[in-house]
């Protein structure tokens, strides 16, 4: 077999075998296939695609390129929620415990924030010591313990994904529906999950910016899944406009545990509800989503999803009462409002112009390397569909410098859209791809 | 200007402009572009294409790569011709001399010898003492005391172009018409050419082996020279069948001293005088095909094309009488007959299977470091449309070692079709792509 062949094999639209997948990875991992094989093949993939069945293959081969998280010893039944990123999306952070509080098992391995988007671990690790470098070990005993735990990825999961993403980073071919779904199914698979619940997000502050893209990226996740005999179902939820009112990593766990004990906002309320419950279904734990989602609104009112979150920040040594005061945990110095310029309503509130402007106060990074502040972030006042007058708060930047501040003041102000004109949010939940439906296809 | 960009741009289908190229192609041959960049834009252009502009601007930027030939002292009109490769193509050992003889000054660089495609340095090499590595003054000596001379490609010329299809051939872009365009194009005009006649070979022992494609890259090549501000020309011709009936080396520049002296098969004289009388036309010494072929014909009969071949091969080197003489030159020692298994009429003899055999005695070299011989070859007895007897010599094998001459038979025996019915060999001109006509456009 000849990486050479294999390029024009797949340049020209021919699907490629498990072998010949497995070749191509090994061969990659090992460094007998160069970079710039892989990247003209990547290319190739972009144009000519993948099947569900190629790019299980695809799937698979990355996960045997390195450990697997063996959580044979933990009670199942092990369900994870996987979001392509967004501005405000703190849904893993009450999801977790939620699902856990139903009798899910949920080992969530998050990410971190970049550019735009916020990540998990920044989001856990603004709650004064709280830890996310588990070892094994200790992530298989708080399973055991809380039924979730939160941790950060290993780096020896894996070690394809990290190679290949790093190469598509620079080669142009990010974009490519197979290479997104090897890369984030692999890694879901390799960390323990038996069946996977995808957030795809679309819109402005997302990944997908288009229906069509996060319809197509889903599809291939379930497809993919399926191929690889796992249950998995997709929800496509609106990224447009940021998801609740707070953006930045401790604002976010304040929001958080405001709904954790019963209350918060809507938007964030429904799609976590319903991202819970295509887990509980998955679990085997609920027939349907109307039971499901009712199962997970009485865990949520009766408190038991807030004692699941308590314990976990206590095992994993954050400071209890930094979360459970009115008060506690990190606090921005500077705290200005965004003032409205003129009477109107609400129209829109473009979630990437948000996210930028929150990394510029430190909520979010540039570069792998950079630091993230816990405390900074934005506070909406106003969200679509809420009038205004003029000079009125529409939200409040939490920052340290006053100079970042006003670059940020700035970059909000566009973000706001008004007009005369009534607007009414539309739900968050767009489309739902489940795995038994495209089965009957 | 980053790299990573532009791939995405031409993943876009959108066009680059010539400062792009320009910085493309410069950050590739300066090592600031890596491969695995260029290899996954090649893959883009593959399936994006260029425009004759960018074609354009590609290949002016790959020509100031390196150095280029300067022919300010000689007399033009410098006027070239190349061939994209085939079987038995010795067609430029006559051009050459005859568009001498006509007027033209023709500075002739070659390749060599690869896989089942002859090569010009190769059968010119085949004479006794004959020299292809000229350095340039004397290059430039030659073609002003004879009108035309015969070298190989400087190292120094078109640096990109080597870099490039170096890793073209191994990331599967090799096929993509704008790269290939530049690639040849590059290369002739950096030689001093100043205006080019192409031979877009075409069919099994070809590089295209449809007429759709060549007819694409044809068409590419006079776009792009258009785009240049050059005037070139292109004729699609029949490469499905060797040319001529001498194929390996010696046995070519044989056929070529009987053409020369006003003999030679047919196909070949053909062919050889619609390339050189559209060389007449664009050098402007012929108004038309008519009167070019009209005084090319004259050019081979009264002996003045022969006559300049002689002064070359004695200036370059080369032994004389070796060509004059009916039996000088090299002579393989076994010359063994493939005979007809049945009797019928010749319907077709594939030109790749016959270049593959003759590569099998020693005519063509599978890797650049091979050697190639001298001597060695196939001499056609029987070709499209003779009625051959079961028993009748199709071919004569010329060879040194009895085990190849094995292999290269059951090679020839596979080449040749034989039938009931009559077949007729048609022209060797398929098509003709003038610049002029598409300048009417």
């Amino acid at each position: 077999m000849r990486a050479v062949d294999l390029i024009v094999k797949k340049r020209q639209g021919r699907a490629f075998s498990e072998d010949e997948i497995s070749f191509l990875i090994r061969g990659y991992v090992a460094g007998d296939i160069p970079d710039y094989q892989m990247s003209s093949l990547a290319m190739a993939v972009f144009f000519k695609g993948m099947s569900a069945e190629e790019t299980g293959y695809l799937t698979r081969a990355m996960i045997d390129s390195g450990a697997t998280i063996d959580l044979g010893g933990v009670q199942g039944p092990l369900v994870d929620k996987h979001s392509t990123g967004g501005v405000g999306d703190k849904v893993s952070l009450v999801l977790a415990p939620l699902a856990a509080a139903c009798g899910c098992t949920v080992p969530m391995m998050s990410g971190r924030a970049l550019g735009h988007t916020g990540g998990t671990l920044d989001k856990l690790e603004s709650i004064p010591g709280y830890r996310t470098d588990l070892s094994v070990e200790r992530f298989t005993d708080l399973l055991k313990r809380t039924g979730f735990a939160m941790t950060g990825q290993s780096e020896r999961i894996v070690p394809a994904d990290r190679k290949l993403y790093a190469l598509r980073d620079v080669t142009g071919t990010v974009e490519s529906i197979p290479l997104i779904t090897a890369s984030i199914m692999s890694k879901k698979f390799a960390e323990g999950a038996q069946s996977l619940v995808f957030d795809v997000k679309c819109g402005s502050g997302a990944f997908m910016k288009t229906l069509e893209d996060a319809r197509e990226l889903a599809l291939s996740l379930v497809r993919t899944g399926n191929s690889l005999g796992r249950r998995v179902r997709a929800v496509i939820s609106d990224m447009d406009q940021p998801l609740g009112l707070m953006i930045g990593n401790f604002l976010e766990v304040r929001e958080v545990v405001e709904m954790l004990r019963g209350g918060g906002p809507k938007d964030l309320l429904d799609l976590t509800l319903r991202l819970t419950a295509h887990m509980l279904i998955l679990a085997g734990i609920q027939p349907d989503l109307q039971s499901a989602e009712a199962e997970c609104r009485g865990k949520l009112q009766d408190g038991s999803a807030w004692k699941k979150f308590l314990e976990n920040v206590e095992l994993q040594g954050g400071d209890v009462r930094a979360v459970q005061e009115q008060d506690g945990g990190p606090r921005a110095p500077l705290i200005e409002p965004v003032e409205a310029a003129e009477a109107g309503i609400v129209h829109r509130i473009d979630a990437y112009q948000i996210g930028i402007a929150a990394g510029l106060l430190g909520a979010s990074r540039e570069r792998k390397e950079d630091e993230v502040l816990p405390d900074v972030g934005i506070e909406l006042k106003k969200v679509q569909g809420d009038s205004v007058q003029a000079g009125e708060t529409l939200c409040l930047l939490h920052g340290r410098e006053p100079e970042r501040i006003d670059r940020a003041r700035s970059i909000v102000q566009g973000a706001y859209s008004t007009g005369g004109q009534e607007s009414k949010a539309g739900g968050r939940v767009l489309e739902e791809i489940r795995d038994d439906d495209l089965a009957k296809d």
